[in-house]
């Protein structure tokens, strides 16, 4: 374990950079987590930490949980209060960071009875995260992000999603319509559309399926909406246009499990 | 109409005030929404718009609904791009933002079927606003907000919300222990919690039915659980502790409307 004591260490440049810029997470295949859930969130998934970061506060709060934190890390450093304050993306920091290397998910597809959820082109990382969280918490087996969703290794997403980064297998997409196609020929998909669909509690959902949420702005794009199953719809009975995309997706998986 | 050309502009810098800082809304009983679609659902709930600021680029791309807006506002400013740019809270702005009175909100309870849910200190905008949006799509009646929630006037409750806020009454409230042990005497009142509650498929939400979802990292009080006629639990089959506060409260309303 060594001491940071330089705002211009390589160590501290490294984690700032990981933070503010998606295109050097991917480069690296580096991610950072805080605090000390996230961080526990990490191990207990099997995620390999490259870095452990924390200030001696945290140590004496949390021994047991840095040590644990520190026998699975590649390298730990302590840092001051003032230098770990330039790296916490939080109001009230914990003191504890993790450089995680990017997850190797794959999906395990269950073709009798497995639930997923595709999401295309989300913006919000609230969004992403919150989505990943409620598919953790109602049993979905995986989740596929397209390529257009915002990093969900941004750390907003991270510490949207509660820990399930960790827990939920995601896979990034680079043809989705293709994926959606040959998931069809073993399940049904489900495209999550603001008028004229089906509604949601017209349909069964018994065998695998996979529910398709769009775009924040824009919904999901057509040739995405023809290539699934059916379009299914939320019977709405205010004014509002449609509900918030990661609203949406939460009751719509809730009734594909209830 | 008049200009306005310099930063130092007493309407501009009180717009700035109002944008950032809950206790002068409070005290000026103003809010500030931004974009064409907020400002126009301002105008059909019947909202008391105090002030008009725009630019010559919204007036050439949108002049029917400034035009419209302007008959509405009590004052009107067109302001350069560059005056507009620090007012505004949008990486894209419309170049419009009116400057609103504080609604005049009352519940109408509907004793026979309506639907409420109040939300107690809930602390992040995004999910006060999504709640509110959801409220509006699902077709509640009314919103109570406690008073240490978030200021629903802020600029980002009044974006996640869609101009819900115009749309949905919402009052807010000092003491919602009393409010909820009022509401029982024509309704029942649901208090959203992790585990134990009774299953949110088991009841059957006719009559006048109140939701209680409490704050995102603690929930609701003991105090208020106690207060409600049933405390109520979604069945969760995966990992996560906890669904993110406005996913559950979307899953919950839906769940009483369904």
């Amino acid at each position: 374990m060594r001491e940071i004591t330089s705002k211009d260490n390589k160590t501290v440049k490294n984690i700032q950079k990981l933070l503010s810029k998606a295109k050097y997470r991917k480069e690296q295949g580096l991610f950072v987590v805080e605090g000390i859930r996230l961080c526990k969130d990490a191990i207990r998934s099997n995620a390999h930490i490259e870095t452990l970061v924390f200030t001696e506060d945290a140590l004496k709060k949390h021994p047991d949980s840095i040590k644990e934190l520190e026998n699975n890390a590649e390298n730990s450093y302590v840092v001051t209060p003032n230098i770990f304050s330039i790296l916490s993306d939080t109001q009230t920091p914990q003191g504890v960071i993790c450089v995680v290397k990017a997850l190797d998910n794959k999906l395990q597809f269950d073709k009798i009875n497995g639930k997923y959820v595709l999401l295309q082109n989300i913006q919000d990382p609230s969004n992403l995260g919150a989505v990943l969280r409620s598919a953790d918490a109602l049993g979905f087996l995986g989740v596929v992000l397209t390529k257009d969703c915002c990093d969900v290794y941004s750390p907003k997403v991270c510490r949207a999603s509660m820990g399930a980064v960790f827990r939920v297998p995601f896979v990034i997409c680079d043809d989705e319509c293709s994926f959606v196609k040959e998931f069809n020929d073993f399940g049904k998909s489900y495209a999550a559309v603001v008028r004229n669909g089906k509604s949601i509690t017209a349909l069964n959902y018994q065998g695998a399926s996979l529910l398709c949420i769009g775009n924040e702005g824009n919904g999901l794009t057509d040739d995405l909406v023809r290539s699934c199953t059916c379009p299914v719809t939320i019977p709405m009975k205010g004014n509002a246009e449609s509900l918030n995309a990661s609203a949406a997706a939460g009751i719509i998986m809730w009734e594909m499990i209830r």
